[in-house]
């Protein structure tokens, strides 16, 4: 019905949508010979953002889209040729750019779980070239997402579990684009709803809102007023939210409680004290649904409920999708066969292919070892990262959002309560195996 | 060449990329029998995001373009239909849908002009419900592409005229069309060049870039070296800029300094200390381009510069393309010839369509009036935002960036210094008219 998908997912003509020097490295490894070198990268982050115990991986859909469609078309190779960089290229370059696909192995974490710092979210197993060219647009799918899953997730945590919970950022997301993304990721990490039209349209879902400051200015505007507003809309949309705070919050719920002529189901409050006017509101219209919204994170929402407040739900907008961001990073782990690692001031990367091992009992994670992925596995472990491409087609289809919202909310439920402290959580620790320590030295 | 010119500007298929509420509005409109009524909306921030002083206005072209490009699809509507939000919206409703296009007048600040809170980057006055319905996507990309803008001018402002400054943020953007977008306002603001491939092309500019760790360490894992890494990459890049901080900084710049094998014409910094070893390098690579990348910001680099850091340029990448929003909003300042405004808990609305007159003298803004479209202008006044759309219809093509880089360099240079600070800045107070107070009571 909706044939705008590409907008969330596929990236079609994206194949040129990375830095520079992925293309000129290609280069000098085709004319060094060793552009075909099977190559491990790894991708994850170094440090949690601040604040953060935990992320929630997400991202991978849109990354395996990528990869399925990488492809250097004619026109794309020639405009490449024109910027005069690639004048002393071997001219087989070329030749690989123009018949080249995605042809290697992808290992990953499934979206919706919970992983921790030094932990690989995904690996690539590909000839060089191809494995140093898609990381780029690998890195912003995965970094952008995992990051909005993470905040939504911790959201969901704080505000429980019958919430309501809505994606607002449109407005104020980092491009349209990174609005469809922030819907995708919040709905799959446990929010309820977006109300981005299209976003819903493409996953499948109903979007939802209230109403605006807008509609009650301009009916008061041409001489009518605030309750004139209020019945208008609710003609046309008989259960809508309404938004009470333009002029008087107390005042317009004290009006709405004293008439019959519209059923109010529901109510938005956008501005000031969201504990008072939110308790006020409840005391004039008992039955019905409070709805917040304006600037609000998890941790406004822990004050709110902390100091009181009567509240059904919350529209989380600006600091669900904007902030700073996951800073996750790509890292040569093993070429033909030998692990590498880098030294450099004290950014140091664990060598070889690697797996993390999880051990859960009593619902609760009891350890992360992460190993090599070719170590034995114990009785108690389950492996995280799963072979989800095989050279470079697609093990499964894609998972449904309902699919990836369960998983988080169960990998969410086995991360140790101190861990998942909005505030100074404990850092969760994992072992690394004496394999890798080994493979160190 | 490049047909993908859609990715950064056209927003084509964008129609529904917008708020559930703005289309529910816009259907109680055509009910009530405004939809019709002429209105004005305006965009403006109410307070400046900390530490900043100003703005960069940015985003028009985009916010041009998917104007002109309004329009919904039989399969939109039917999609829209399917939802069952709209069973009792009004027929009327889905037969604008079908035949509306965007019909009314644009003004707009240009593109890389200063602005301070509470003046408005854009106005549109069209029908209510098309002034309506394309709140959502005019604030995405001016907010975003404002706020990248001025992170630039203000890196630039700092780094000083002569330094390279290269926007490397793709990586870390959120989505791939934010990359995009971070190219392009990075650009007109100042920086020389983007390492984004789409990007540069779209813009008609040559990519920029120098080579990864993983160049090295797949020649260090292939049984070779780093120089031998350096030695190959020069062969096909002869003039390329050397990562030098892969295992040690100082023995490589020793090492490039005692051979003649290739001619070094630039090495990239990207960990450590990089006063210490800027200035080591220096004195082993006197005359070669130092440059320096890493979670850089206008703060680090001034820190770099006041330390005594021997940079020549600066790959910023993270803090430029991520972080804490620009919050444009969108209101309603009159709807069929009367002024109007919000008066809820402390955020006021000035009434009325309204213009900055800007005054400069002595090469200094000396005075910037908010006062009403209507008004007479001083003679040293300057009118800030101009008709750039009439009856949907663009009034000028698309400007240049170098146009768009020539008035940001100039605008900034207006702005009085203690207002230019990157901490703490002396925020410009700017007068507000009589007539607009008149208006108020």
């Amino acid at each position: 019905m909706i044939p705008e998908k590409e907008l969330i997912i596929a990236p079609q003509d994206y194949s040129l949508l990375t830095d520079l020097y992925q293309l000129t490295m290609s280069a000098c490894y085709v004319g060094e010979g060793i552009a075909d070198k099977p190559a491990s990268f790894e991708l994850f982050v170094r440090r949690l953002p601040k604040n953060f115990g935990y992320l929630i991986a997400m991202g991978l859909e849109p990354a395996l889209e990528y990869l399925e469609n990488l492809s250097f078309s004619e026109q794309q190779i020639a405009a490449l040729q024109k910027t005069g960089i690639f004048a002393n290229a071997p001219a087989k370059f070329w030749d690989l750019l123009a018949s080249g696909r995605f042809t290697g192995d992808v290992y990953a974490v499934p979206e919706g779980t919970a992983i921790f710092a030094n932990e690989p979210i995904l690996r690539i197993e590909a000839p060089l070239w191809q494995a140093q060219l898609v990381e780029t647009y690998l890195l912003n799918t995965i970094n952008y997402q995992t990051l909005i899953a993470t905040k939504a997730a911790r959201i969901r945590d704080i505000a429980g579990k019958t919430a309501k919970l809505l994606e607002f950022g449109t407005r104020r997301a980092f491009s349209p684009q990174a609005s469809l993304w922030a819907a995708r990721a919040s709905l799959a990490a446990g929010f309820d709803g977006t109300s981005n039209v299209l976003a819903a349209l493409q996953l499948g879902q109903k979007p939802q809102g209230t109403m605006a400051h807008s509609l009650v200015m301009a009916f008061k505007g041409l001489s009518g007023s605030e309750d004139e507003a209020f019945k208008a809309f609710h003609t046309y949309f008989p259960t809508a939210t309404l938004l009470i705070d333009t002029y008087d919050t107390v005042a317009a719920a004290e009006r709405l409680s004293q008439q019959e002529a519209i059923e109010v189901t529901g109510v938005r409050l956008d501005s000031g004290d969201l504990v008072t006017l939110s308790q006020k509101v409840r005391s004039l219209l008992p039955k019905i649904n409070i709805f917040a919204s304006g600037d609000l994170d998890e941790w406004e929402i822990e004050r709110l409920q902390k100091a009181g407040a009567s509240i059904d739900g919350y529209g989380v907008g600006t600091k669900l999708v904007t902030g700073t961001p996951v800073n996750g990073v790509y890292k040569l782990v093993e070429i033909d066969g030998i692990p590498t690692m880098k030294k450099s001031s004290s950014k140091v990367t664990y060598p070889g292919r690697k797996q993390v091992f999880r051990t859960i009992s009593d619902g609760l994670i009891q350890q992360d070892r992460l190993g090599l992925a070719t170590e034995d596995m114990r009785e108690t472990e389950i492996p995280l990262l799963q072979l989800v491409m095989k050279q470079g087609k697609r093990i499964d289809s894609a998972e449904t959002l309902d699919n990836i919202r369960q998983r988080t909310r169960n990998s969410v439920a086995t991360i140790p309560k101190e861990t998942r402290n909005i505030s100074n959580p404990n850092l969760f620790s994992i072992k690394v195996s004496d394999a890798i320590k080994e493979a160190m030295i």
